[in-house]
């Protein structure tokens, strides 16, 4: 080891971050750069207690909730949404959101996020900033802490401008038992809103519909809505949000894993007629485009009409819809009533119907 | 919605895993196609109960320690290294051990970890199960469980092979309080074993040495080594793994997060010669090299000698260290007694010394 070299590394004073425009190689070094744009976009958007403990892990109280609880919720997502910016959200958002939906969905609390940041040199430090405060509104709407993170760079060429993990850590409280496997025959099917904005808001961003359209990204956080309808029906079998491959994929899902049959009512299924059109147009079927903003709900009979005001209450619930039942057969399959009064299968989703939409 | 667009789908029938030999867009699309890689390749290795609930997240039991717990630790991790496979591991060992060690840096103990693949169009499905392979076998030696994860593909071009985020949870004894802002006046600085394998060995492994070396990366969990340091010196102030910045920038911010000095004794310091030589080469610092398998303890020095042989005793701790002597003065500075009796100044690495090694 000589000196001169540690010498030379003291004298170069690292530019301040508002001098550069751009991420470079050495933002993701670990050393004086890292430190700086930690603190000048991350630490200014997320400061907390937990995240400014500075350490390689961040040490977080199990809360007390107005119940005991021994189990904790874990869920991961990596976002590469292409674009990052859409109508109705942007990755940032998305990020945050998904990942207090999935923890949500097993009637857990969400309250901590960590978040992972895999950047492309040359990416423009402006929109870092704009996603990070995103991120930050997102969050704070949940009432979630970002707790823990971590920042890599790759060459220009090797990501896609930015590419954001996060992962969330939720407490479900004691007694509280929902998951895929629990639907049962005669359980109620609902969900909380139209269908497939999500796919196509971001479909329309990249400029691939060919034609204007006004849809907006339902992206949210579902967490707040999902406490008040387990208020008011308590014994709520299933919540799944239909994210990737849509409601159809995730309905096909939970119809194995409970070996029920699934009845769905198309009349009633809710779609927004801009998201018909473009469906239509582009040979997609809306029951298999994403959303990021929904939730579907199977509850026993007993309790749907309360779950179903509940949701309604909230202002992400406003246009929830029963949308069919759970029968004891065909086992693990998905069946669709058609507005004609025909009956066919509704499959998962086979190949890709759009990449990159979350 | 068009039937025909439905019956099509179904009468897709997706080719068997074994038959495609890369990664193709579909395998991210959230249907068929990502469910067949999901079962495949990783619940195939990662099958536990936490995992196969195959929810939005995963249900997990708040352990039972010997000591009450009210504590989580939490960390992630973006793993980034190229190339994917290096002389003593590969970016799988890597995301498992990276995530391991930092959770354990608070003294809590890993138990579950997630895990967030991002994949590029073409890559070699046989990569991908050798990959997972190697972070089963990691998990396995650290004994934690892989509960959740998540897999998106982008287009070829838009990524490097293979991205892995992992976060990991940890539960921390009551009554542990370990961190960088505890390091005290008259604590002993010690070093699990050598300086720089890591680095070098990837560096090695990239053709970029311009000869042959046998340098291996240390990669490896080191739960259990601490585990036995703290039973041996149960009052342990600090715990951090030197990883990108190396030895150098690590003690930096420990001297800025407790507002003591650091002093190093040149002639403690452990490097390997092999590493000595290429740094020279190269004209690289080893103390500014990345570690993956070393962790830093700065411990009272009442229980130093207990805790050296604590560490000397796990096969990982074998080349363990007392390097220096946290001071009270000067405050927030790092300082280095030469092999020749001079005294210099160890800053924080400044810029980008070796992109993508972890």
């Amino acid at each position: 080891m000589s000196d001169e070299k540690i010498s030379l590394q003291s004298a170069i004073c690292p530019m301040p971050l508002s001098h550069t425009d751009q991420i470079v190689i050495g933002h993701g070094s670990g050393g004086r750069m890292t430190h700086d744009l930690i603190q000048s976009v991350f630490a200014k958007q997320f400061s907390n207690p937990a995240l400014d403990q500075n350490n390689d892990a961040a040490s977080l109280n199990i809360p007390s909730l107005s119940q005991s609880c021994q189990r904790i919720a874990v869920s991961t997502d990596c976002h590469i949404v292409s674009p990052l910016f859409f109508p109705g959200g942007d990755i940032g958002r998305l990020a945050v959101c998904g990942t207090v939906n999935d923890v949500s969905m097993l009637g857990a609390k969400p309250h901590y996020l960590t978040a992972g940041f895999i950047l492309e040199e040359g990416f423009a430090i402006s929109d870092l900033i704009k996603i990070v405060a995103s991120m930050k509104q997102a969050a704070d709407e949940a009432v979630v802490q970002i707790v823990a993170g971590d920042t890599k760079v790759v060459e220009k060429g090797k990501a896609d401008g930015l590419f954001i993990t996060t992962t969330g850590v939720g407490f479900i409280p004691d007694g509280r038992e929902i998951g895929g496997e629990y639907a049962q025959d005669g359980d109620q099917i609902m969900v909380s809103g139209t269908l497939g904005d999500h796919g196509i808001a971001v479909l329309a961003a990249r400029g691939d519909l060919g034609f204007e359209t006004t849809i907006q990204s339902d992206v949210a956080p579902l967490n707040h809505l999902i406490d008040l309808l387990l208020s008011a029906a308590p014994h709520t079998h299933v919540l799944r949000d239909p994210t990737r491959g849509g409601l159809a994929t995730t309905l096909n899902e939970i119809a194995v894993q409970s070996q029920v049959g699934i009845l769905l009512q198309e009349q009633e299924l809710p779609v927004r007629d801009e998201v018909r059109a473009a469906c239509n147009i582009l040979g997609f079927d809306p029951l298999y485009v994403a959303n990021e903003g929904k939730v579907i709900a199977i509850v026993p009979a007993a309790e749907a009409e309360e779950a179903l005001s509940a949701m309604r209450s909230h202002p992400y619930g406003k246009d929830a819809r029963i949308i069919g039942k759970v029968n004891s057969t065909p086992a693990g399959r998905v069946l669709l009533k058609t507005t004609i009064g025909a009956t066919r299968v509704l499959d998962m989703l086979s190949g890709s119907m759009l990449p990159r939409i979350c």
